[in-house]
Parts: structure tokens; C-alpha cells; sequence
């Protein structure tokens, strides 16, 4: 029976059972992660073999010739941008290897735009206002950039779609401040949805008033399918802004993160050569050329982008279980109760979960006083504000399944826990 | 005889001679490259080992229980931390482990105070003029990120004791826009001279009118001695700093691009800890962890300091003869002439060449014409321009022994006929 229905003295009896449940669960001392997106440890060894591909007797000379331990190559080896470019839909010639994060290069291209402007714009620290548009909820990390850099951020909402396009759609065109939008387009951080073909096909024909405006694209798990038979597809977003008549609006990452070791995997950017010629201006101030032995290492180790689609199978068959084992139980536990609703993703790292409103930071408090960590609420928002405070990431890749589940059951309670109480409330200030 | 003092005939028939040996020269068709710090491959084959100390059956977790394929570990993991700790002779919390490289640390670090000032001062892009020393000669890529960031450089000549600081003193008392000096303390790029210990403590003591005034202390080549008995030992400059009163005075940079593989080793940073503090707040917006992988699979390699500096050993074992080799020809070659001089550094990658005034530009084209590639002449100024004409750079690492004597003959040949066409061409004018 749903919360809402029920009588006053229902809700108190059940409130009270779930606080005996809640302190039974404190006593068991738990200590379990939930917050970040992080591979699991039988993850990590599945990439183990790229420790074994290069040895001392090994030739590191790319298909080119070029000696992958010493200096140059600036924009990376041929065969990883080639293996990239099967991986990011895109051609090698628009794709730039960089270092061992995409979250850094995107670091990079908000400081280069800021620093030296965008393609002979005006530098965005020569500007009174810079504004980007983020689709919320979205990803801690992109905001955390743009507040870094003082760019003002503007929330828009998301669907199951992708963000509202009417409203991308009419700022971009209103306002000439506005120099960016960050996606996360594919299972998407944290909602895991994708971006439907009239998203992705109306971004390519946004109409900004600002010359220098950037999707930012983040493309982060585009691999990262947890099934063989039901995968989202993305129409690919460079060449449909070529086709749209708007071959440089769009910035694009992607890394081998979460497909091989977070840290120590390879980052590119893909984009228009338009674009590509302005980044290099910068790039050959800025490094004489990113680690050319991982890159080998990474193409050696999967061959060809069948090998690194094999590859993700393996990682699918151990997150899989974890997702459905979540899903599962939030249903079990929540499914009736009207208070509260999650996606269920075909891939990513995350779930979404939304709660009551004025539950999420609550319910993510109380789990942590019961030893249960969950990203905090609220950082799924622009500035670390959630105005409905609804908004949690579950994150169930890193943990053990036992643990997960654990984790989860727990999670629902509070849910529960936390609900109840705000409904009573309401109830009581009627 | 000197080229000065020899009769405008003995001259004239020297000449004639030369270009003689020129077209023979010609005719050998020569395609080497003098004009990088490249490791040659031998030097590259002795850190081989580097890719067997990992494999598929190794246990890859720190010391401190971090499990280095997964994210984390924002400053480096602590090992590879002592390990450059002890090869930077700086404290391992002093220490930030970088990427691949410690030119874009260098990049990072200018930008950062571009974009928001370095500990509370305003950013360099909201003042109207920042100015950088920079000692000449010097390296090219310093400059060119100070240009990429339109800070003015302001030259300061260098001594073989370091630059002349009697300058170097009075301009950053005087003048609040200069923020920065570039310095190459030891086996410095291009001289191969070291610092004094007087110019390191007077470094150490500056009275910038700028509070945001730093030292860009790019230690790039502290480990590398061409001798076992004959070492330039530089005072260190972060505790010298501290010392005098004067602890955030310095940034410091190193890596073992020419240890291990260039683009594929560790970079470093190490400053106070106000300095860290302050470079902190940008780091975590900017990255997750750089290559921990990377960190743990030197730090296996060396064990310790000990264990690099044997391996430095073999690196001097193989650019030694190279060196001498060199100082030999051009010995042999110009010794009595009078119209170049020449360092004969203990370390480094770099033997500076000074011209007769006028002469440089024209030997480098020279050399090129017959196959041979050094630096361009002005790389080592400012803006590529070198008031004087009179700086070049050799660098003897890349070609193997046999090919580098050719290319030190052709060079000294190059030097000789553009001297003494110079020479009678004066004499001609008077």
C-alpha cells in the first residue's frame, strides 16, 4: 500500500517497526560504498593481461615507424587513434590521445577556451558573464569545472529523453553568455538514460548566439552496455552537426577508464578539424606528447575494437547482476509505496533514483549513520543544490554482490524510514 | 692562427678551400639531426626492464593498501613520492606526482596562475602586463608557453656561474609586473653550466615587489652526470628558501623523461606547503589521480635512489663519449681559430656554442643544407630572436657515435666558412 494512503496510525506503527530495523541494522557495523563509480576489484583483473603485453623483449615501434618510448607524436600513435576512433564512432583524424583521464582534458579545454578563447573568440576571462547549461542531474565532476572557473550554471531539467530541448534550445539562442552545455549522452551520469535520435539530431542543429558556444559530449560509457541483446545506440553527434551544417560545435570525450584501469587507461578527444587546428595551437605549448608506451600497450592488448567489445562483455557479466540485484530489490522493498521511483539502465555506472521531495539529503544521512556511504545529495546539481531535494546516485559497481546488498536493503529502509516520517509530518502541520 | 689575424689572401684561400670540403660534404648526402635532447636508442634499451617489473601475476597495491588500477591517490602514491622525493633532495609531502610530463606541469602551472592566481593574488589574465626573466641562452619550450600566454620576457644574460643576478635582483624589486623567472639550475639548457651556490642563495633571497613572484625551477636535469668523480652539486633550492625566510618562493619541477622513456615516465612537482595547499584546490577539480600504475612500475623498477643513480651510470657510460667526442672535434677543428667558444659541461644533454657575432643563423642554415639538423639559432632567445646571432645548441644524445663526429665535422666546417666569409666581408666593408 502506498505511504500516502495509509492512515496516521498505520504510518506510525510502520515507522516504528522500520527504527527497530534501522538500529538492528546499525549494530551490524557496516562499512560499504556506494558513492562513487568506481570498477570492482574482479573488474580490475579482468585487464590484467595488459601488464603481460609489453615485455623487455618487446618491439615498441608503431606501424609507422615511430619509436614509442622516445619523444613526439604529439596528437598520439596511429593504431590508438584508430582503435579510439572505432571505440568513439569517429574518424582517427579527428581524435587527439591524450593522458590518462578524459575528465582532465576536459579540465583543459574549459582553461584553453578560458585562457586563449575559441577559435579567435574573445578569451572567456576577457568576459563580464560565461554561463553553461547543465542538465541536471548530472555529474559532480563537470560542475565542479565550471564553478572552478566561475562560469555561472544553469540547470536543465532532464527526461528520459534527454535534457528538455525546447528550453536548451531557446537559451542558447537568447543568450550569447551562454558558451556550453555538458551531456552525458549515453547511460548517463547518474539517470543512466540515452539520449533519444530527436535529442542527439536537434543538439546538431542548435542555433547558439554565441559563436564559441561547445557541447561538451562525455561520452563516457558508450561501451559500457550490461546486455547483449537490448543496447541503446546513439546516432553519433560529430558527423551528424557535419550534416546538420554545424561541424564544430561539439567538443567529444571518451577514455578507456572504466574499460580497463581508472587512471592508468588512455583519454581522447574527438572533434572537427576546424576545432583540432585551434587545440593544437595550445598542445604544442603545452607537452611534446602524451605516454605513447600505454597507448601501444592498450592496442596491443585488445587487437581491435572486437577485442575491446569482448572485453566489455566481461565487465557486463559482472555488473549485471549488480543492477539487476538492486533493481530487484528496490522493487521488492519500495515497489508499492509511492515514494520513490529509479531508472533502469541498459548500461553505465549508475542509477537514478529520485525520492519525496525534501527526502534525498536525509535519506543519504542516514544510511552513512548506519555505515552505508552514497554520493551526497545534492551533487548531482549545479553549486551542490538540489532546490527539490530528491535527487540520489546509487552506485553499485564497486561493491561485492553480498555487500551490495546489504547496502541496498539498508538503503531502502531509509527510504522508507525517512519518508514515513515526512509524511506524517506533513501530515501533522495540517 | 686566428681567422682575425690571418692576411685577407690566407684567408681567401682558406675559404676557397672550405667550400670545397663543403660540396664534398654535400655530396654525402647526411641526414642527421643534432637538434633535439632525444635519448639515442641505446640509452632507450636500458630501462627495457621497466616493462617486465608488472605482469599479469603482480600484486599492484601500494603500501598504504591502495589497489593502484583504481581511481584515487590525487598527490601520487607515496613511494613514487620518496623515490622523486630523494631524487629531487626535497621532503616526499613537498611533492605532487604529475603525468608524463613535466613541461605540462610547467604549461599547468602557469596557467593556473593565469586563470586564478597564485595564493590569493589576482589572476594574470585580469592584469594588464605580466613580464617573466628569462635567462639566455635558454629553452625554447620555456618560453614558448610564457608567449602561448602573452607574458612578456624580459632577457637576463647568464654567466658560467648562472644568471647575472645583480639584474635579476633589482628587476623583480623594481617592477611588480614580473611574476616569474624560467631557470635551468643545473647542467643547464643550452650552456650545460650549473648555478653557483652564491646564485642559488641570492635566488633564494630575492625581494620580489610582486607577492606572487615564483621561480620556475625546472630541475630537469639533476641526476644526469656525465662523470662519476666530477659533479656539479647545487644547493637545494626550496630548502635554501625556507632558510631564508623565503619558503614559497619556488616552484620545482622534474621527471624522469630522460631516466626511463620521454612521454613515458613520472613527472614532479615540489613546492611549500602553502604552495600546495593553493595548488590543491585546482588539482581536484582537474583530475581523479594521474598513472599510479605508471607510479608503482618505476619505483619497482629503481627500488631506490641508489638504484637510479646506477642506473644514471649507465646513461653517462653512453653519452660520455659523446660529449668528449664532440669538445674534441670542435677542439681539434676550431681550437686556435678564434671564432667560437664553447662550454664543456659536466652533465645534461647540451653543449652551448657561442658564434662570432652575425655567424650563428647562417651556420645553422649551412648545416642544413648539407643534412645536418641542429637547433634553429634564436631558439634559445625569446621570441627565436638572438640580438647578437651568436647561440647555438648542440645536442649530441640522439645520433649513434660514428654519425654525431660526422655531424660535429660538418658543423665545425659550417662554423669555419661562415666565419671566415664574415670575416673578409668586414674586412671588405672597412
Amino acid at each position: 500500500m502506498r505511504y500516502d494512503e495509509m492512515t496516521p496510525e498505520a504510518l506510525r506503527e510502520e515507522l516504528s517497526a522500520l527504527k527497530k530495523e534501522y538500529r538492528k541494522m546499525q549494530e551490524m557495523d557496516l562499512h560499504l560504498d556506494m558513492s562513487r563509480g568506481k570498477p570492482s576489484i574482479e573488474q580490475l583483473n579482468l585487464s590484467m593481461g595488459l601488464m603481460d603485453v609489453l615485455d623487455s623483449t618487446s618491439d615498441l615501434t608503431c606501424e609507422d615507424g615511430t619509436d614509442c618510448r622516445n619523444y613526439g607524436q604529439l596528437t598520439g600513435i596511429d593504431e590508438a587513434r584508430e582503435l579510439l576512433g572505432d571505440m568513439m564512432e569517429n574518424n582517427p583524424n579527428d581524435i587527439i590521445i591524450y593522458g590518462n583521464s578524459s575528465l582532465n582534458v576536459m579540465y583543459d579545454t574549459v582553461s584553453r577556451a578560458y585562457t586563449h578563447g575559441i577559435m579567435g573568440n574573445t578569451p572567456w576571462c576577457k568576459l563580464d558573464k560565461v554561463k553553461f547549461l547543465c542538465p541536471v542531474p548530472g555529474y559532480d565532476r563537470h560542475f565542479a569545472i565550471t564553478e572552478y572557473f566561475g562560469i555561472e550554471m544553469i540547470p536543465v531539467p532532464m527526461t528520459d529523453n534527454g535534457p528538455v530541448m525546447d528550453i536548451v534550445e531557446k537559451l542558447v539562442a537568447e543568450d550569447e553568455t551562454i558558451k556550453g552545455i555538458w551531456c552525458v549522452p549515453k547511460y548517463s551520469n547518474p539517470s543512466g538514460i540515452s539520449y533519444s535520435d530527436e535529442t542527439v539530431r536537434r543538439f546538431a542543429r542548435l542555433k547558439p548566439a554565441a559563436k564559441d558556444f561547445r557541447i561538451f559530449w562525455d561520452n563516457a560509457y558508450g561501451m559500457h552496455h550490461l546486455y547483449d541483446d537490448r543496447q541503446d545506440y546513439l546516432i553519433e553527434i560529430l558527423a551528424e552537426c557535419k550534416r546538420a551544417g554545424n561541424p564544430d560545435l561539439v567538443y567529444k570525450f571518451a577514455s578507456t577508464s572504466k574499460i580497463t584501469f581508472p587512471g592508468s587507461g588512455i583519454a581522447a578527444l574527438a572533434t572537427s578539424p576546424n576545432n583540432m587546428e585551434d587545440i593544437k595551437k595550445q598542445l604544442r605549448n603545452q607537452t611534446i606528447g602524451h605516454d605513447k608506451v600505454n597507448q601501444l600497450r592498450h592496442v596491443r592488448f585488445f587487437g581491435d575494437i572486437h577485442g575491446m567489445v569482448e572485453h566489455m562483455r566481461k565487465h557486463a557479466d559482472i555488473l549485471r547482476p549488480k543492477f539487476e540485484m538492486v533493481e530487484n530489490t528496490l522493487e521488492e522493498e519500495l515497489g508499492e509505496l509511492g515514494i520513490g521511483s529509479w531508472t533502469k539502465p541498459l548500461g553505465g555506472y549508475f542509477i537514478g533514483f529520485e525520492s519525496l521531495p525534501g527526502c534525498a539529503r536525509d535519506i543519504v544521512a542516514r544510511c552513512k549513520k548506519a555505515g552505508v556511504k552514497m554520493t551526497p545529495a545534492g551533487a548531482t546539481w549545479p553549486y551542490g543544490k538540489d532546490p527539490q531535494d530528491t535527487s540520489i546516485r546509487i552506485a553499485p559497481t564497486f561493491p561485492p554482490l553480498n555487500d551490495l546488498e546489504a547496502a541496498t536493503r539498508l538503503f531502502c529502509l531509509c527510504v522508507r524510514l525517512v519518508s514515513a516520517e515526512k509524511i506524517l509530518a506533513e501530515r501533522e502541520a495540517q
